[in-house]
Parts: structure tokens; C-alpha cells; sequence
């Protein structure tokens, strides 16, 4: 994998000038390809052994190419911010819309290396790491976001010539950074993690090209020719399935929503009374400071004048105000459309501490995309294992994460789109649509039932509230906000 | 001021049954046509005395208008990464869109009160925070927020009783926040601070509103008329000048850019030598630890072709890529038309020991926009004093700004657009927009001129950079970069 590296080739200062116009013009009519077509993006993750100048890429292709349409996304150490939220949320959160490219340095497979290059590494980290970066350029990729990973290697003797050079000459000495010199000493270990981790993230979606960085003519050539593989790449290789949770095969739909005992009625004194201790029990829950430590995470889904809003007020009430986000999911703008569908929930994500209330969600990728036909069969059913990984990670940075299901049988919804109608104050809440959506009943509960079935996880369950009395729906899900918090404490 | 609300007016269950219907019709209508005509956005402020019950505000607005357009935007301590930036910030990083609205708690009036209601208080803060918040506001009105601050307010002993009675039920208690305990004592010193900062931040186009809060139904109803009244103000009311500086008049507009020394030339191997000393004393200026609690923003502005690309790829070469962000500025996307023009900017304000760099910028409505006529003159004239604000908060809170011009004349851009249009490599940087543009040389170069009078300040410099010689116009650059970050070391 290295030996051709590791030969330090180089190139001389002729053939470099013979190459250079070609790869110029070459890389940038492929830019210009890829700004028009827009319909994918393109990442470069940069790493490689520290001191064999892949730094100097940056400024290279944002030479060689049109630098209004580069974003250099260099990550260090997480800002608090990015420490408060899964470790993925910071390269989620810039993700560049279609037709643009972004440079990754400082990418998710820093701390993977750093781990896999420990004396001591442990294996669990690795393993999972692994998986998470499979898991993640899978879902990248399948959404439109083309990736190619640059590697810069060179021999343990050319990496302590080139850091002597820089350093013995003091106008160039502070290129060389602390890090660049511990190189040598762990050369072997360095290098055996990079053959550990990048054989196994090795894919045609996502492929690693290492490039020999000895020379520096030879280098920039290397780094063009694989930028431009890379951009013209025709389509997204098929993405090998990676997503094993839930199994994507066939699955005993069980019909949950018709299950449920529509008939649960609770009386207003009865209600009133509940109301006020759950609310009482819920403000105390996320005082404490064990909440500190965590986030709330509540998913509203159900079908049209289910009580959504009613319940969500009746949550917010016992909240204080700078707590919580009540983020309403319409449909996606221009600029979120430029994104695969997760980019603006993960950018939603809460901080520690905080409560994000989402009135509808990231299931419309499988709800009304998938019976309106927004999304392609393939795209909807890819979303399960998406959606699943997704919370996956929020559980796993301390999120509880509560998914609500509203559910009303089809004469109570009539019942309140008549009142709705009838209502000076109410009439805003029907619109054409919702007759429209009321037609497909079927398609929808069927979406529905899948939908509970493939992502109700232990860590992010589905909770069904019959709704047909709102007093009953209310209480209901204050009790399971509660009861989850409350697990956690 | 308060002597209404200081006499704890009430309504009946039922007037206040009576209104009900009525307002939250008209409330209703008033939101869509905030929506549907999307030239505007509403902010509603919500303050007062602690302990009035402003926070059920939230619930009721949410329940009354349709949620899906309404944000709430709550502040408390400001976050880590507020921190790390002027104070308003947040509250411009998270402005509604047009049509749509957001209710804010916590709001720039939180800290000011604060300080005015000190037994001591500090005068000068206060002075500023008063004339901080003027200007705010008048700019958010002149482009297109409307403002409405509601300020709930009750007498001292009716203050008392409602915390009272809502501590002594279990099932409220958790509403009472101990600082709702210490108003009484403070009561006074509360009211006073209060009046003064209502009363000097009061104005036509974002006037404050006193809603009386002893009694629940009646706080509702003058809440909801008030909101209606916001909603219903035609157009934004003509804005008062708060901007003093610059004189927004009458001004001497000298031909600066005529007077530069076009000749300056500089020859291969001095450029060599001090590129490489300038680098790396650029390269040390900002790894100081002093420099940790400061920032740098770098604005490029010039004529086509005068050579901001490769001066910016000269100082990043000596910086870390985990460090800065280049910001290329093309034309506003949709969402960011949706707001005023300085959002996309003050999204992008760096954090301490961070450095941004703009590649064109904010100056875009005072050249290409005025030239171009995509602003009104109302709003480009307005917008030297808009910028300067804004420039000024940034260095207040630590930012080291140098704004440059690369100037180059007529016959060294047309040598320069013919090379491009000759080389594979680079006639993607000319378009016909360029060849356009340079035939209104004159008008360009008038707007530059009168934005370099205007907006050249002591905290945010403009250098002004004679191009025709790149290695010239290049260590020029760096040598005003490398000055700037010197002096504040």
C-alpha cells in the first residue's frame, strides 16, 4: 500500500511543467462541470504523516481551481460546541451544498488514527470508529456528496530530511510544528495504523489514494490526478449496503395503529389534577444536574388534527423558555435541498443540557415523501437505517431521545377538520392538503406502521399515544417525557 | 408610565370571553398576511418585572397565531461561542426570515437593566447599551424587522401575592424562579431602571408596550392587541438617524485611489526574501497567547483582476487551516435576501483566536449593489453608517479589522483580462459581467472612493494597495496584516 511511497519517486522540474497546464485546465473545466450539473458535491479529506506538506494542498487547489467555490473545512480540537454534540455533528454541520467542493483536514479519521497509533490501542475504539466512518461516507455518498480521501506518505528518512530542511531556515521554520517532529521516532506505528484503517475504509464510494509526498512537484501532480478521478467519477458508485440496523429485507409489518384502544377517555377533574403533577414532576427532572450532563430529544408525528401542537404546549409549559427549541419541519428550502435530507435535523441538534421539540421531522423522508412520492423507493428505504444511525449517535452522546406517534381514527379527524372549518380562529389549520392527505388514509397508516416497525430502537422507541381524546394524548405524553427523563436520571 | 399597570386592572371571564374570538381571529389574519407578503418579519421583545407571568406569553401567542411561523428565540448566559463574540451576535445569527416572526426573551435589554438596576450603577454602560440598542434597532427596522418590546408590569404587592399563591400550590410552585422572590425587596430600585431605559429606547418604529400582568385575562387580551397593532403598523414607520458617524451628509469625497503610486515595483528576489520574513513573522503574530483573545477579520475588496486571490493565498500560506476561513461573497441566496444585509456577515463573525477572510464582502452594497442599482439610494447611503456599527462591535469585542483595496488602473486590468482570456487555466475568471463592469470604471471607482471616506475608521482601517505590481500589492498586504496583529500583541 505504501511501498511505492516509500520509494520517494520524484518528478523533475520539466515534466512537472509539461503536466501543469493539462491538469490545470483539466481540473478546473471539471469544477465547472460539477457547478452546473449540481447535483452532488464533492469532499477531499486530507491527512496523511504529519510533515509531508499537505498543508501546502489547500493552497494549491484553491489556485489551480476557483477558490469561490472551495470551503477549506479544517477541524482541531472540538470548540465546546462541537464537544456538547455527537462527534459527527461539526462535519455535518458544514457540509457543502451541491456543486461545491470542500477540503477535510482534521476529518473524522483524525482521532481514529490517533487511537489506532496508541502503544496500547483500544481495539473497541477502533472497531467502532471504523464503522462509523463506513457507515457515515455510505450515507454521503448515497445522498450526493462525492468523497475521495488523499493520504501523503513519504519515507521515515525523507520526512526527517524534509522537517531538518524547513527548520534549519528561519524563514520557513515556522512551518514545522511540534508534532512534525515526533514523526520519526513513531514511524512504524503511525504507518501500520494508517495500513489498519485505511484498508478497511477503503470503498469505491469513498476510495483512499495515498500520494507520494517527498517531492514536491510529484506531490501536487499526484494530488490534481486524484481530485480529478474523483470529479469525474460519472454517477455515485453503487454504495455497498452497510446499514445492518434494521435488517432492509423483508419485515412482518405489524399493524400497530389499529391496535391501540381508541376509546381511552380521561375526565377533566381527573385530568387537571395529572396535568399539574406531571408538569410539576417534568420542570423538576430537567433541573437537575444530571440533565446538565444530557439533552432532550422529542420527535412529534401523527396523522393531521392529532393534538400535535396541543401537546407540544402542554410539554413547553412546564419548560423554561431559554431550555428548549420548538423547531416546526416544513417542507426543505433551496439551500437544504443542496444537502443530503439529514443536514438540517443534525444542524438542530441540541446541546447538552437543552431540549429540542421537533413538530414534525426527519420521518417525512419516509411519511409524506415516500406516499407523495418526493422521495424514489430507494431513497425512502435507505432512510430507515439513516434515521437509525442518526439517533444512534444522539443517544450515544447522552440524548434521550422520545418519538411520539399521535393516532386518531379517521371519523374523529373528520370530526375536527368540520370544527376546524367552522372556526374563525381554527380554520387556518385546514387547508386542501390535509383533505388530500385524508384520502390516502391507508398509504399513509401502511408508511406509518413500517415506519414504527424499522426504527423503534431501544434507545429512540416509538411511542403510540392514542388521541382521539386529547386530555388522554396529553397526559400520555407527559408521562412518557417524564418517565424517560426521569430513567436517566 | 406604570400608573395603570401599577393599579392592577382586571377583566372579567366574561369580557374577556367576549374579546377572545375576536382577537384571535385577527391575529390570525394578521400573521398571514405577514406571510404571504414577506416584506417584513416581527420581533416581539418580551421584559418586565420578574414574576408577571411574561413567560406564559409564549404559550398563548404560540396557541393563538399558527406556531409553524413563530420562533422562539430565548437567551440566558451567553453560550461559549457567544461569548467569544459581540454581545448582539446572537440576536442577529438568529433572526426570523421575512413573513415569519420571533418572540424574544432574553433580549439586549436583559444585561442593561441589569446594570441599571445596580445600587450602583455603572453610568457609562448604561449610556452605551442604551445607544446600542437605538441603533439596533433602527437598523432592523430600516431593513424590513418590525419591533414591538412589551414590558409586563404589575404593583409591588400584587407582584408578591402571585408568587405567593402560585408557591404555595405543589403543583405550580416550580413556576416561581428565586430571583421572582427578590423583586419584592428590589422593587423600586426595578421600577426606576425600568423607566428610564423604556423611556429613552422607546421610538415610532419600535415602541415599548406596557401590559398590565395581575390578572391573567386581561395581560392576554392587551398582550394580543398589542402584538395586532404591531402587525397591523403599515409600513415601517420612518426610521429616526441614530447613525452619527459617519456624517451622513455633505462630505469632501477626496480621489484617493487616483493619488496611489501605481508605479511601486518590487524585484524577484527582495519579493522572495521579505515574502518569506513577513510569512514568518505572520506565522508567530498569530500564535501569541495574546492573540487567543482576540480575533482578525481581513475584508479584500478591489477592481477585477487586481489580484485578490493570490494576495489572499499569501497570507494564508503562513497560517494553519485549522485557524481561518475564507469567505468568497457572491450575490445573497434566497435566505439570506430574507434578511437584512448585514446577517450573512455577522453569521460569519470569527471567534477569539480565530481569523475570517473575506473574499469581497459586506461593502457589496455600497459598490456592485449602488453601481448596479440593486440597492435604493435610501439603502446604500444608509448602509455607511450600518457597516461602521457594525465594524465597531467587532473591534470592541477584540477583532483586529483591516479592510484593503487592491487598486490597479485601466491599462493593467485589460492586460490582465486579456492574459486570462488567453490562458486554459484562467479565463474562467473573466466573464462577460467583468468586461461590463470595466466599462463603468468611473462609477466604480466614485463608489469606492466615497465607501473609503465614509467607513475609514481608527478601530477599521481601510489600506489602500497599489496592484499593478502583484509582488508589490502582495507584501504590501502582508505587511499591513503583520502591522495591525504587532500592535495589539
Amino acid at each position: 500500500m505504501f511501498s511505492e511511497a516509500e520509494s520517494d519517486p520524484s518528478l523533475s522540474k520539466e515534466r512537472f511543467k509539461a503536466q501543469e497546464v493539462r491538469l490545470r485546465t483539466a481540473l478546473l473545466q471539471a469544477q465547472y462541470a460539477l457547478l452546473q450539473r449540481a447535483d452532488r458535491s464533492l469532499l477531499i479529506v486530507v491527512a496523511g504523516i504529519d510533515g509531508a506538506g499537505k498543508g501546502d494542498t489547500i493552497n494549491l487547489l484553491n489556485e489551480w481551481m476557483d477558490p469561490r467555490h472551495i470551503r477549506t473545512l479544517a477541524y482541531g480540537e472540538p470548540t465546546p460546541e462541537a464537544a456538547q454534540r455527537p462527534p459527527l455533528w461539526r462535519y455535518w454541520n458544514e457540509l457543502p451544498p451541491r456543486g461545491r467542493i470542500g477540503i477535510v483536514f482534521g476529518s473524522w479519521y483524525a482521532p481514529l488514527l490517533a487511537e489506532a497509533g496508541r502503544k496500547h490501542p483500544r481495539e473497541r475504539r477502533i472497531e467502532e470508529g471504523i464503522a462509523q466512518a463506513r457507515r457515515f461516507e455510505a450515507q454521503l455518498a448515497a445522498n450526493g456528496v462525492q468523497l475521495i480521501k488523499l493520504w501523503y506518505h513519504l519515507s521515515r528518512d525523507a520526512q526527517a530530511v524534509r522537517v531538518e530542511r524547513l527548520s534549519a531556515n528561519p524563514a520557513t521554520a515556522w512551518q514545522v510544528a511540534p508534532v512534525d517532529r515526533k514523526v520519526n521516532r513513531r514511524f512504524g506505528r503511525i504507518r501500520d495504523a494508517a495500513k489498519r484503517v485505511l484498508s478497511q475504509t477503503d470503498a469505491p464510494h469513498a476510495p483512499w489514494e495515498v500520494v507520494p509526498s517527498a517531492d514536491d512537484p510529484l506531490r501536487t501532480v499526484r494530488t490534481a490526478e486524484a481530485v480529478l478521478r474523483a470529479l469525474r467519477r460519472r454517477a455515485a458508485p453503487r454504495v455497498a449496503r452497510v446499514h445492518t440496523s434494521p435488517p432492509s429485507g423483508r419485515l412482518r409489518i405489524p399493524d400497530l395503529l389499529a391496535g391501540l384502544d381508541y376509546g381511552a377517555r380521561v375526565e377533566k377533574d381527573a385530568y387537571e389534577d395529572q396535568l399539574a403533577q406531571l408538569q410539576s414532576r417534568l420542570a423538576l427532572a430537567v433541573r437537575t444536574p444530571a440533565f446538565d450532563q444530557r439533552s432532550l430529544v422529542l420527535v412529534f408525528e401523527g396523522q393531521d388534527a392529532a393534538g400535535k401542537g396541543g401537546a407540544i404546549r402542554r410539554v413547553t409549559h412546564a419548560l423554561d423558555a431559554r431550555q428548549f427549541d420548538i423547531l416546526p419541519i416544513a417542507a426543505p428550502a433551496p439551500h437544504e435541498l443542496a444537502r443530503p435530507h439529514l443536514w438540517r435535523f443534525w444542524r438542530n441538534v441540541p446541546a447538552q443540557g437543552r431540549i429540542a421539540i421537533f413538530d414534525r421531522s426527519w420521518y417525512g423522508r419516509v411519511l409524506v415523501e415516500r406516499v407523495e412520492r418526493l422521495a424514489a423507493p430507494a431513497e425512502w428505504r435507505r432512510a430507515y437505517g439513516e434515521i437509525n444511525d442518526f439517533e444512534a449517535q444522539l443517544s450515544a452522546n447522552g440524548a434521550i431521545v422520545v418519538k411520539f406517534w399521535l393516532a386518531v381514527t379517521p371519523d374523529v379527524q373528520l370530526e375536527r377538520f368540520r370544527e376546524r372549518e367552522a372556526s374563525p380562529f381554527k380554520n387556518f389549520k385546514i387547508t386542501p392538503d390535509d383533505w388530500r392527505n385524508r384520502k390516502k388514509w391507508k398509504a399513509y397508516a401502511d408508511a406509518a406502521n413500517e415506519m414504527i416497525a424499522r426504527t423503534s430502537t431501544a434507545a429512540a422507541p416509538w411511542r403510540l399515544v392514542a388521541a382521539n381524546d386529547k386530555r388522554h394524548a396529553r397526559l400520555q405524553v407527559l408521562r412518557y417525557v417524564v418517565e424517560a427523563l426521569e430513567a436517566h436520571a
